[in-house]
C-alpha cells in the first residue's frame, strides 16, 4: 500500500487501519523531503535510516491506541530533540540537548515519526522567516512570498506536504503570521498549557510552543497530545477541569470585529478577503460586533519597543554584550536596544498590560471570540528586504498584544488575492479557549473555498458535534440556557458544551413561568419541544442544579431518537395556573412570537 | 444600654439586636479615642457630629441585614475615603478623593461607621511605623516597641479597642506583622481578590487590601463584605465559584515547617513561642512535614533589592525624580535605589518569582497550610532607630515572598515573651484558601492563652465544623437511600455525609414505585414526609443524578423548617397509578408496615 497523497491524522489513521504500515508513511515522507529540495528548511535531520528504524518499531508494535500512531513531523529547532543539535538559528549558539522537551516527548509517545529540526527567524525574533543565517525557507504557495516566521521551516513543511503537523513557537504571532502566509492552520495555545521546558526563551514569560496542521482538527489532537503541567515547568498552568482541545461547534457565535477604521490592509483585495471571512462566520450563525480595539494595539507596539525586548535581551545577554557578532544584524539590532531599557518605565509597561488584561476580560464576558485579520497583507520577499524591521512590525499589527493579554488564538486560511497571495483571519478567544476557537475555525476554514496548503487536498467537512467525554454527562437544555439565550452563560460556566439541537418525544407540555419555561411530562395530549443537548463534566451538574430556583429541577426526559438525557423539568404543582405554550413547538419560537407581539 | 466592652463583631450584633443603638457605639468609639490620646494615630478624622449623624441614620434604618451594622472602623490613609484627604503619610502628596475606594464603599454599605484615616509608615514602604513624619502610632501593648508598618494605625486602633476592625494594605508583609506587633488578627487575602482601586499604589501589581480585627471570624466577616471585582481595577481577579472566607475547620491538616536551621529569631524565647504554636497545630489534627523554604527567602529579598523596588519608585517617580524632600529620608533612600534598576535584570527577578510560584504550587498540592513566624520577634522603638532600614529588613524574613508567590495568609497571635513582648505566627495558603486559613487560625487562636489585642478580653472558642462544607450541597433523601436502608451505600459512594432527619413541609403525596418512594409536590392535600439531609460533594451530585433512573429527577423540596434543599422529586405521570402511601407518613414507616404486613 502507498501511503496516502495527504498526511491529515484522518488520512494516515484510515492508511494504518487498512493494514498500511508506517514505514511507507516515512519513506514518502522522505521521498518528499528529497522533491522539495528546500537546502534552507532543515537545520538538522533524523538520519533517514533512523526515521524507517523508527517507523517500522512503531510497525511492530501496532498503534496501541496511540493518537498520532505513524505521523511525521517537524520541530522548529528552538525546541529540543535528544540526539539534534538546538540552534535557534544561531551557529554559535548550538547545544546538544540530552532530552527532549516534554511536548517533543509526549509526540513521540503519541507515535508520531520525527523528521527533524527546521529553520527558524533567529531566537525566534521576527514574524517573516528570512532572519537566519541558514537561508529563507521556500513558501509552497506563493515563491516570492516570505514564508513567514519565526516558525517558517515548521510552517512551509506542513504546506509542502512534508509533515503533518509540526512544532512552532509563538510569542509575537510566530505561530500564527506563518500559518496564513502558507495557507495552513496555526494553532496558539493559552499560556502555560503546552510546557515550554526545552525550549530556547524568547520572551520566557510569553512564549507559547504552538502547533501547526493542514486542518483545525488535526492541530486540536495535537495540542491534546502535548498538553498539560510538566512539574518542572515554571510557566506551566493548570488547564480547568474538563479542558479539551476538539472544536466544539456552536449553532450561535457572539463576534467581535475590530471599528472598520482601525483595520490596516496592505491592498482592498485584502481587505474585502477580511469582510468575506467576517460574512461567512455570520452565515454560519455569528453575530457581529464591532469592538474598540485600540488598546490591544497600543500594547501590541509595546511587545518590541518595551519591556518585553528586554526579556529577550536578558534569555541572551551573554551573547548580546559578549558575542554580538555571532548574531544575525537585525537581530542583534533589536537585542541591543533592549540592555539600555529601565525597570522604573517597564513598569509603565506592565501596568498597562494589566489594563489590556482586563479590557480582554471585559470584551470575552461579552463576546464568544474576537476575528481579527491574520495580518495586513503577505508582502513578497522584495518587500521584507526593503524594510527589513517595519515590514515585520506591520505583520504583527493583529497578533502582538494576545500573548500579553493572556488569550488563546487560532489562524485559519481566508482565501487569495487574484495575484494568488493568501489571507487569512485569526479567532482569539481568553485562556483555555482552544475548545471554542477550534469550533467556529473548522467550519471557517471549511467555507474558505480553499485547499489543504500546497496540497491541493480539499478541506474536510466541519467536524460533526463532537460525542460526549467519558466525565461529562448530556443535559437538555429546553429554555433560556439555550445558546445565545440570557441564562447560557451559567451553563457554560459550569462547563457545558453544546453538543445538537433535538426534539422530545411527543410526551410533554411546556408552560410559561415568567422568563423560563417549564417542561411537564404527561400521560396524554403531549407534544415534542424543540430543546438542544449539551455536555456537562458529571462534577458540574450540582453547582449548576445548586442555582436552579423551584419549581425546576434535573430529571430524565425522553428524546424523539430514544435517549434519556437529564434535563429540565418542573414540578406539576409548579406550572399550575401558568400559560400553556405547548403550541409554539419551544421556547425559541415562543419568545419570538411574544416579540413580534 | 451602654455599647459592648469590645467591639467585636458578635458582641456589637448582641448588643443591636437587643435593642442597643449604633449611636452609643459611636460614642463609645470617640470616647475611646478621646482616652487613647494618641496624636499621631489619627491622620484625618471623620468629625464627631459626622460619626454620631452617621450612627443615627444607621439606627433609623435598622439593621436591614447588613452584616456590618453599627461596627466602627478605620482604614488606612493609603485608601480612599470621599470627603477626607489621602496623604499616604507625605503631606506633599496629598490629594482629596471625590469617592470611596471601593473596599470602602462595600463597608459603608454593609453598614460600618468610618471612624477616619489612619496612620502609616510612608507610601507603605515599611514594616516597622516609624516612617511617617505625623510620628509614629503608640502600640497599646507594648509601648516601647514599634507599632508595626506600613499599616501601624489599622493595626493599633484595633489593638486599642477603638475600631472594631480596619483595613490595612499589605505589599511586602504591612497586612501581617503589625497585627503580631499588636497581638490581633491579620488577614491578607489573595491578590486581586479585594480591589485595589482608589489605592496609593506601592508595588501595584503585589498590592493587597488587608483587614485587621480582634477575631478570625470577625476578619473573615469583613473579608467577605470587601472581596469581589471592581470592574475598574486593572489587578483584579475573579475568585472561584463558591469561594468563602469563612473558616472552614478540618480534622486534620497538613502543615508544612521550615528546615529548622532555615529559621531565624530575635531571641530563645521567640523560637520557643513558635515551636509552641507548632505543637498546638498538631494538637489540633495536624501533622508537620519540614520543607525547604529556601527558594522563598531567596525572593523575599529581592522584593527590595530587584525589580519590585522600582515598581514603587515608577508609582512616585514625579516626587522621586522632582520633589525628593518631600519625602521621608528613609524612603526616600529606598525609591531613589528604584531609578537605576534595568529592565533586563529585572527579568531575571521574574523568571526567578515564577519559580518560586512554581515551587508554591508543588508545596500545596501535598501540604494544606504552611505555618510560619510572623516574624523573627518584636523589636523597640530603640532598636529600629538604632538601624532603621536592617531591623525593618528582618521583620519582612517571613512575609515579603507571599505576594510574589500568589499565596494568601493569615497572621494570628502565638502568646508573649516573659518581657510582654508579643509573637505571631502566620499560615500561607494558595491563592483563594482563606476559609482554609482561618479554619486552623481561629482554632490557633484560641489555643494560644492570649487576649484580644489589649482589650483583655478573651478569644472566642473556635467555630464548630459547619454542617455543610463550602464545596457541598445539602441533599434530601426520601426512600431508600436513606441511612440503613439499601440504596444508602449509592449515597455514600458518591461523597454523601448524613446532617440530620427532617420532614418535609406538608405540601407533598409520597408514592410506592416498587422497591423506592416517588414524592410529588401538590397544590392541596399535601402531608409532610419524613426524611433525612445529607451533605453531598457539589461535584458529587451531578455523577449520583445520573445513576438515577426515571421517574426520579433531583429538585427543590421545601422542609418544614423553610429550607429548601435539593431533593429526591417524582413526575407527575411517572407516579400515576402507584399507591399512594402518603398516610404512613414516609418511607421507614411504610417499610415497617408493609413487613408486619
Amino acid at each position: 500500500m502507498t501511503a496516502p497523497e495527504v498526511f491529515t491524522l484522518p488520512a494516515l489513521a484510515a492508511f494504518h487501519a487498512a493494514g498500511g504500515s508506517p514505514v511507507a508513511v516515512a519513506d514518502a515522507a522522505l521521498a518528499r523531503i528529497a522533491a522539495w529540495d528546500d537546502p534552507a528548511l532543515f537545520l538538522a535531520r533524523v538520519p533517514p535510516n533512523a526515521v524507517r528504524a523508527r517507523a517500522a518499531t512503531l510497525a511492530a508494535e501496532g498503534p496501541r491506541g496511540r493518537p498520532l500512531y505513524g505521523v511525521p513531523f517537524v520541530v522548529k529547532d528552538n525546541i529540543d530533540a535528544a540526539g539534534l543539535p538546538t540552534t535557534a538559528a544561531c551557529p554559535d549558539y548550538a547545544y546538544a540537548p540530552t532530552e527532549d522537551a516534554p511536548a517533543v516527548a509526549r509526540l513521540l509517545a503519541a507515535g508520531a515519526i520525527l523528521l527533524g529540526k527546521v529553520n527558524l527567524d533567529q531566537f525566534a525574533t521576527g514574524l517573516n522567516g528570512t532572519r537566519s543565517p541558514y537561508g529563507t525557507p521556500r513558501n509552497p504557495l506563493v515563491p516570492d512570498c516570505i514564508p513567514g516566521g519565526s516558525s517558517s521551516g515548521s510552517a512551509t513543511a506542513v504546506a509542502a506536504g512534508i509533515a503533518g503537523f509540526s512544532l512552532g513557537t509563538d510569542t509575537a504571532g510566530s505561530g500564527r503570521v506563518p500559518a496564513m502566509v502558507n495557507g495552513i492552520v496555526g494553532l496558539k495555545p493559552s499560556l502555560g498549557l503546552v510546557p515550554t521546558q526545552g525550549v530556547v526563551p524568547a520572551c520566557r514569560s510569553l512564549d507559547c510552543v504552538s502547533v501547526f496542521a493542514l486542518t483545525v482538527e488535526d492541530a486540536c489532537a495535537v495540542l491534546e497530545a502535548i498538553a498539560g503541567v510538566a512539574p518542572a515547568d515554571r510557566y506551566a498552568r493548570p488547564a480547568p477541569a474538563g479542558w479539551r482541545a476538539a472544536p466544539a461547534p456552536q449553532p450561535h457565535w457572539r463576534l467581535a470585529a475590530p471599528h472598520p477604521d482601525q483595520l490596516v490592509f496592505d491592498t482592498p483585495e485584502d481587505a474585502a478577503l477580511y469582510d468575506a471571512a467576517l460574512a461567512r462566520a455570520e452565515a454560519l450563525g455569528g453575530t457581529v460586533t464591532r469592538v474598540d480595539i485600540a488598546p490591544f494595539l497600543s500594547i501590541a507596539r509595546r511587545l518590541y519597543d518595551g519591556a518585553w525586548v528586554a526579556e529577550r535581551t536578558a534569555a541572551l545577554r551573554e551573547m548580546v554584550e559578549g558575542r554580538p557578532d555571532s548574531l544575525h544584524p537585525v537581530t542583534r539590532g533589536i537585542l541591543a536596544a533592549g540592555l539600555d531599557k529601565r525597570t522604573v518605565e517597564a513598569w509603565d509597561d506592565f501596568h498597562e498590560a494589566a489594563e489590556a488584561r482586563r479590557l480582554a476580560r471585559a470584551l470575552f464576558a461579552a463576546q464568544d471570540l474576537l476575528l481579527l485579520p491574520t495580518a495586513p497583507g503577505t508582502p513578497t520577499l522584495a518587500d521584507l528586504a526593503a524594510a527589513p524591521v517595519a515590514a515585520n512590525s506591520r505583520l504583527g499589527t493583529y497578533t502582538n498584544f494576545v500573548n500579553i493579554c493572556d488569550l488563546s488564538a487560532l489562524a485559519v486560511p481566508a482565501g487569495f488575492r487574484a495575484d494568488g497571495r493568501p489571507a487569512g483571519v485569526t479567532l482569539v478567544g481568553p485562556a483555555f479557549a482552544e475548545a471554542r476557537l477550534a469550533g467556529l475555525g473548522a467550519a471557517l476554514h471549511a467555507a474558505a473555498g480553499v485547499t489543504l496548503g500546497a496540497t491541493g487536498a480539499p478541506v474536510p467537512p466541519p467536524p460533526a458535534p463532537p460525542t460526549l467525554a467519558a466525565d461529562e454527562v448530556p443535559l437538555l437544555a429546553i429554555g433560556a440556557h439555550m445558546a445565545g439565550l440570557p441564562l447560557n452563560p451559567q451553563l457554560r460556566r459550569h462547563g457545558g458544551r453544546f453538543l445538537h439541537a433535538a426534539r422530545t418525544a411527543p410526551l410533554y407540555r411546556l408552560y410559561d413561568l415568567g422568563n423560563r419555561p417549564g417542561l411537564l411530562r404527561v400521560a396524554e395530549g403531549g407534544v415534542a419541544v424543540a430543546s438542544e443537548v449539551w455536555a456537562l463534566p458529571a462534577a458540574g451538574i450540582g453547582p449548576f442544579l445548586a442555582e436552579i430556583p423551584p419549581p425546576l429541577g434535573f430529571g430524565r426526559v425522553t428524546l424523539e431518537d430514544g435517549a434519556t438525557p437529564l434535563g429540565f423539568l418542573a414540578e406539576a404543582a409548579g406550572v399550575a395556573g401558568a400559560p400553556d405554550i405547548s403550541a409554539t413547538g419551544g421556547w425559541r419560537a415562543h419568545l419570538k412570537a411574544k416579540e413580534q407581539g
